[in-house]
């Protein structure tokens, strides 16, 4: 990491990014429950919120939509991905050069690394280049740092996230993604193995709002420096209620119950 | 996909894409319905037809062919594919470079992406050089989206084909083309994922007239911006009756019994 | 293919190409009928025949002797090839890059193409490559057009030998070099499968003269335009009488007779 | 090597590599003993040790903390690496390119080299890559010279190791770091192999202070050339104590009493 | 091969190549004969030797030793090699580039290529790469032609042997240097497979003074350009020796007996 490279896409030294690159992960399957999602142009309308540091999207997404968002929306070039109709040993494509994603105007990579994978030699060999072009153009790098492949029994143990955490910092991420690993203590191991490189918490599959905003609120309070979400907030009916009940955490520090109240304030307001 | 970058290639934003690279993708024997159509001469005859958007071919028949066809035909650089000769999980050769097929003078690039198949990453990273060399010549992206390998069990379900013209948006093609998921519902799911990209649909092996235009008045009324097909008009004795019928359909919203007409009134013409 | 890109390897659009890679594709083995035939210098003198129209060799002999013979010979570079020592799927080593082909003064390329192997889409890959380099320096491109591999049961079938000749036309060889496949209407088929694309048929193993003529009538009968020949002629005695007859079925159009009794004539001078 | 491309990271010809990748290569595990070295600010300050001549970490590490201690600390940029959550056939993957590396202020590189692994021609590969590019930027080139792979059955034999160091030399190494052979005639065997390259021990995992001293007096008077180490040194409570013993033995050719005295003097100032 | 490549390694057209890359492929046990030559200096020394017209290493004992030799050696960039250690399917890693063997003052370039290895394919792209390279420099070019893998039975037969020599003279090497065929006649073969492409054979294991030079003294009689040697000079006691015998031999066309002669009278001035 390099001090100050992720200003872009934090504010006061948080983030909250959302991600929106499930229609080539998991398919059209994820917008199901809030079938709107479908339209791009509606997170876009979300990730408009105060409470948004930045959007990940794929390239299709950014050329056909960031334009018409790029003064609201900082955009995070999420540079590789796979879809889940392929089943091998986990691995991903780079879609996306960074020079392209510099043009149309990203302010930070995101770049998928799973250690332990077979593939893991060539993903890292993929993120330097990845990260070194970054740097060329000033830009972020955001890494998702998912231990997976056959030699792991275990890819959310406190120790897993701690190493995966650690690999952002060691390979050169500014900001680390890791898997929320259970507790707040394991979550603090994790963030002071990451040294410098920021840790952010992934949202994960849709959860209550309380279940959701308690596990974000350990992890800040484990000293993470923010969340990186998607389905936990597009797949709800009021995405903007939850986002201000994460904002009042993340970038207020605010209890659960507080949160709770502001998500509970705007959604009487509906 | 980029706003206008398809326009080279459509008409009042549909699109009708004659594609004929069966040669290269399944041999001399597509040409026997109609032996005059081994001739490449035959079928750029037949897209000279008003009907006609766009032709697909490989750089060989284009070298050979369409400089003599410029003026009337929309030349669209098929850039990779692979003999039936070979057997093994699905893949495809790049066999035309994007800088050669602008010099050749074409105004788009068709690119064939298995997703699903063990070669998916790999075609991946390959349509993405193809399609950024393609942003910076100004040339539409045409996605030949067509899940497909040892993980697949049905290449043509509602979800599959969702998934399918979903990758087009997400990869950035500024058009996908895939295969029919059998109903105007499920076309219309997968037109809703594809987003800002266009949906054509694939034309498949021989039909009736009959047959073929209500399957593609389906998915017009499914929300299709038009067709992408081979066998379903060269091999056929009257290809200009069909692309009357299909004319009537795509461009002017016709019904399939006023697109019959149109085409028994040519044909009669005979 | 691209309308005169052949022009300086044939003669009045009809090509008589001496082949002599027999070094590296079979060894030493193929020099033993004639042994003087293992110094590339008497192959060379072979070459000056009015009749051939270019010598296709591997870029060490290219190097060593064309320098000697560039005003009575024309170079056809063949620029991959591997040896039979090694005994995997199909497959063949670019042993000489089109630009150093070029600068040694070679006016054509050639490339062998193993349409059905496992290795189908990587040989496909490397022609992208030569075939574009190719038009580039203005070069011709003959495709040693030769479906091989593990899935291919009959590789002189008519619809094999048509769909190979198919393959030169869609991929961009200016000219096709194709197996006979068995009867003048099988020629006949893969000619009207190569378009504008030239057909040579390839000499094959050494046979009488009879035979070999026989067969060369029928091919050019077949519409084909010329041949490739190697073993049928430099593993003879008398190398410049079969060229003599030869000469007169392929570009005077002779019968099987006339072209014998020429043979015969200079066989009787000797 | 070249004659005085290691000058910066040795003095007076001797080196004392402080290696600190264990974070990438073996998790947040290796800080459990000291757990204030997880932060590497805590190591950095251990490097800015008199003994110590260079201090060997992976970019991320560089990108965040050197910067800082630039005028304290030697960087000595470690190239490629692993994680240890992947289990395969020996292989590490380059995650800095040699051109950033010298960007931020590297004066030499270091890379792993598996001899013996079935990637030893592709990891061997990679070196001259990396070892050209250092050259082209004056950078010493340290060789962390490591057989091992599935043909290996004994990687710290005499003759593995002398093999080792030997690899060093060949391939163009300033320095070959290799593990201790077990006997200071083993590494004299190992230092006659090197030729002009120097031979670094390497420190392997934590022993005693005596036990790792008296290892280090015999590699140095089997004509080692100095050391490498990370888990002897910044595993103790008191890493600065046993930096005065290394450096006494190393630089000033003390006994292992000495040493120990050295040691015990600043661990009694404590 | 290029008329005069070779001048620069060559006397008279005839070469006596000593080679010294045994460190690499075989590790510290080939010095064990005659320890002193662990040390490169030792066989630099030898390699001043009237005899001897190019000296073979890797880039890393160039790079070390060399230019104190510069005025009284040639060198011969040894590019490819891999250690022993390795026991796969023969291959070999490119370990120095051609640009940086100019720089480094070589004026050939050698190369090993395992013909009949499932390796074949890709060292013999690495080799035109390498041997294009050369040509831009004007460096020599020498190809260690040896046949080997799984589908070789015989690796010495005379049949073996010339197809190895010709694959040198059709590859683009001016030198071959190939194994021993076992007698004269089968030298004169392999000479002749070779046209203008010199060939050289290797020395192989040590024998005894009168065996080894009765073979070389079969190979020159067969039509060898000369030798290259490793073990047979720098694992005797006195290289000198059998270097004056071998120079006899090559250079003045000696008989065995004249050459022991040779050898004999240098021993006694010891």
């Amino acid at each position: 990491m390099i001090p100050g490279a992720d200003d872009a896409i934090t504010r006061d030294g948080k983030a909250l990014i959302l991600a929106y690159d499930h229609g080539l992960e998991h398919g059209p399957v994820d917008f199901d429950p809030v079938p709107e999602t479908t339209d791009p142009a509606t997170v876009f309308d979300v990730a408009t919120h105060d409470a948004v540091t930045a959007l990940a999207v794929q390239k299709g997404v950014a050329e056909a939509y960031y334009p018409e968002y790029e003064e609201d929306v900082t955009l995070l070039a999420k540079l590789n991905g796979t879809s889940n109709l392929w089943m091998g040993e986990p691995d991903s494509a780079v879609n996306w050069s960074v020079d392209y994603a510099a043009e149309l105007g990203a302010d930070a990579i995101g770049f998928t690394f799973y250690g332990g994978s077979n593939h893991e030699v060539e993903m890292a060999e993929e993120f330097r280049e990845a990260q070194e072009a970054a740097r060329d153009h000033d830009m972020g790098v955001v890494m998702w740092s998912y231990p997976r492949g056959q030699g792991l029994k275990d890819d959310t143990s406190a120790s897993t996230i701690a190493y995966a955490s650690r690999l952002g910092l060691e390979l050169g991420a500014d900001i680390a993604k890791v898997k929320y690993p259970g507790s707040e203590d394991a979550m603090s191991w994790a963030v002071e193995n990451a040294g410098n490189t920021k840790v952010v918490m992934s949202g994960g599959s849709k959860t209550s709002d309380e279940a959701f905003l308690s596990t974000v609120r350990e992890a800040m309070d484990g000293g993470a420096d923010g969340l990186a979400v998607g389905r936990n907030v597009f797949q709800r009916e009021n995405p903007e209620a939850i986002l201000d009940g994460l904002e009042a955490i993340i970038f207020e520090d605010a209890s659960v119950e507080e949160a709770l109240d502001a998500n509970a304030a705007l959604e009487a307001d509906d």
